[in-house]
């Protein structure tokens, strides 16, 4: 039954006895956590293989016969990039191979942007203060990249197709509007893959010259279900209204490897990956090829990848099912939570009761259990209505996730009847 | 004989004969390359056990247990922090380990006090056109970054014992002038190392609050003489004088292990090294750790470092060796030509005769040998008098390298005869 149908009195009994189940899990001595959106050993053991190398020219040259241990290929090994491409059904000419994290590539591409504008466009530093459109709930890291780098966040709301495009299309109409960042397959954190009825709005509004979407495609073939999203082709929609200089795609090894030493990527339109090259150019002599070899040599292609990812899958799917079953049986009807079952990525993002969010972080805190920041999933950790929380299940054991996910149960009716009475 | 004592008789006699030579060498179709500073062959062999890993623990736990395939340790694991602080005696607490390129970590924190400033002051975009002091013959790379980054470059004299000190100090004067950057041990590449008395007159010198010296040690143990050169510890002497922040100090292991695939470092003041771990923080979520573990595996700590610096060396002794008995039997008492024979580093750094370092890197590249290019050793790759080339003995076999100075010692004379003619 609804909560907002139950008496005062019936809500009052109902809050006995859940303070009477808050209580026993707040006596257990529990030390729980929801919040780490990493891979669990289990994950980090499929790619151990990677581990392995030897002394052997098989190590060191490439299939070009270039010495990786060297100086050189400054925008990665063909081999890498070759993977990639396959991957992502993006030209191998589009594509440039960092180091090991794609956080870092669209870090430095946005200083870029700031320092050096794009396009014969000024530098956005130049411009006035520049200001990004951030679809929210989204990525805390995309939002402090961004306030790092002097830029003024616009927050708008992530609906179940991507973000709200009637939104964004009038926000992006102001010149000083320079981009938009966004995870768009398995959105972090709402799961949420953009249609693409948004990528071809996304591709065709009007916006600055120099409007940039960063594409964090970090969850590109990151599925655990039989029937995984599929993400539009944004080059080719983009292409079709003149407007693939708008999007810089990123991506990584880094869940499908090891996150602390995996391989990053960017593509781009030809003239885009142009200047991308040239600053990266200036940047660093070359990132580290031996790490992009020993990937190339495990990875070896979008089969083998996809393979990897379904091993990864076996582990994560039992994680995310427990998500659904417990959230489902627990808070179905009442009419004080909604959330998206994802069909990949590492996030379930819970709606709790407006005014809530935060309530309920501390109520589970106090029990225990350490979640994300209530508001963290916000531009300047703001969540205007204070409803928004995101869990990892990925990172715990079954049976520690599957307490927390009654405390959780527990601590967001708690918080409702809190505010209801 | 000094040619400027010679007859123009004796000068067009001396040409005829070599021109002789020199046609000689040209029709003898050779192809050789003086302008790879990078390691050779031999050199990249003595790190192959760095190649060395297996799928077990030992490769991928750190000294405190941390999992390093996953995220975390964004500041860098404790083994290679302690490793590069035995090796250049600074604090661990000071020290950021990053990822395979010290260029890269430069750029950034270049970019950084551009778009955020340090210490509480403006932004460098704020301040206006900033302009940064580039000791010359010096590092192209140092140059192209501040280029890049919008910054203006002004050149001072590289002296035997640093930069000309009157002229630094005269610019750092104005407020606008934000730094300088510099390879202060075997400086690139007039291989000299700057004095107690340049580091103390950098320390105590009059300059804006945000003034801040890139002090790019990529040589820091890169003795090959058994006199090697002593960089004066630039941190002890700057706290003397309360400017430790003026101070970024940069070094990687690319010329100890592998330059395609190393480890890199800055050391700051207490005050720095917290603005650049936080900014760091945001960039990325952290650098490859396992290779920072591979690296603390094999170098073990700064007595093996020494060692294995040894074996470089003697791989690259007989390499300046040659140059060193070339140049001066070729070249000494002429009055055309000087340069400084170095106790470590990559390179050596040769003047020619005012006007005449085009003409020479021309009859070279007509004759099949590559130079770096005339006038890359300076900001705007205007070098002034038009004098100096920048000679990169390590990478060619000695018996080239043999060959090209030959050819080299002919190109200087011609082109000196020429002009004088």
């Amino acid at each position: 039954m609804k909560y907002s149908l139950m008496s005062k009195e019936e809500l009052k009994e109902l809050m006995d006895s859940l303070s009477c189940e808050y209580n026993s899990y707040k006596n257990s001595g529990i030390s729980l956590d929801l919040s780490r959106g990493k891979p669990n050993k289990d994950q980090l053991d499929l790619s151990n293989e990677l581990l392995i190398s030897e002394p052997t020219e098989e190590y060191y040259l490439d299939e070009k016969g270039f010495d990786c241990r060297n100086y050189g290929l400054g925008d990665g090994t063909s081999e890498m990039k070759r993977i990639f491409s396959e991957i992502f059904n993006i030209p191998e000419k589009n594509i440039l191979v960092g180091g090991n994290s794609s956080l870092n590539m669209m870090f430095d591409n946005i200083a870029r942007l700031m320092l050096r504008g794009t396009c014969g466009h000024e530098p956005w530093v130049k411009q006035g203060t520049v200001k990004f459109i951030c679809p929210a709930p989204g990525y805390d890291r995309h939002f402090s990249v961004l306030e790092t780098l002097g830029i003024e966040l616009i927050t708008v709301d992530m609906l179940s197709d991507g973000p709200d495009m009637d939104a964004v299309e009038k926000l992006a109409a102001d010149p000083l509007v320079k981009g938009l960042i966004c995870v768009p397959k398995y959105s972090n954190p709402t799961g949420v893959t953009f249609s693409e009825t948004c990528v071809r709005r996304l591709s065709s509004m009007k916006a600055a010259p120099d409007f940039r979407i960063i594409w964090d495609n970090a969850y590109g073939i990151h599925d655990f279900t039989s029937t995984p999203d599929e993400l539009p082709d944004v080059f080719k929609i983009s292409r079709e209204y003149g407007n693939e200089d708008r999007f810089l795609y990123f991506s990584s090894t880094s869940k499908i490897t090891f996150p602390g030493g995996g391989i990053a990527m960017a593509a781009a339109s030809d003239a885009n990956i142009a200047e991308m090259r040239a600053y990266m150019s200036m940047q660093t002599i070359g990132f580290d090829k031996l790490n992009q070899l020993r990937h190339a040599k495990y990875i070896k292609n979008k089969e083998n990848a996809t393979k990897i990812m379904a091993r990864h899958a076996e582990i994560l799917k039992p994680r995310f099912d427990l998500c659904k079953k417990i959230l489902h049986e627990g808070l179905d009807g009442l009419g004080i939570a909604d959330w998206y079952d994802p069909n990949g990525g590492y996030f379930v993002s819970l709606n709790v009761m407006d005014g809530c969010a935060k309530r309920v972080w501390t109520l589970m805190k106090e029990c225990g259990v350490a979640m994300t920041g209530a508001g963290a999933t916000y531009p300047y950790k703001h969540d205007p209505r204070d409803r928004n929380l995101r869990l990892a299940p990925t990172y715990s054991t079954l049976e520690d996730l599957e307490t927390t996910l009654h405390i959780l149960v527990c601590c967001v009716k708690l918080a409702a009847i809190e505010k209801m009475l």
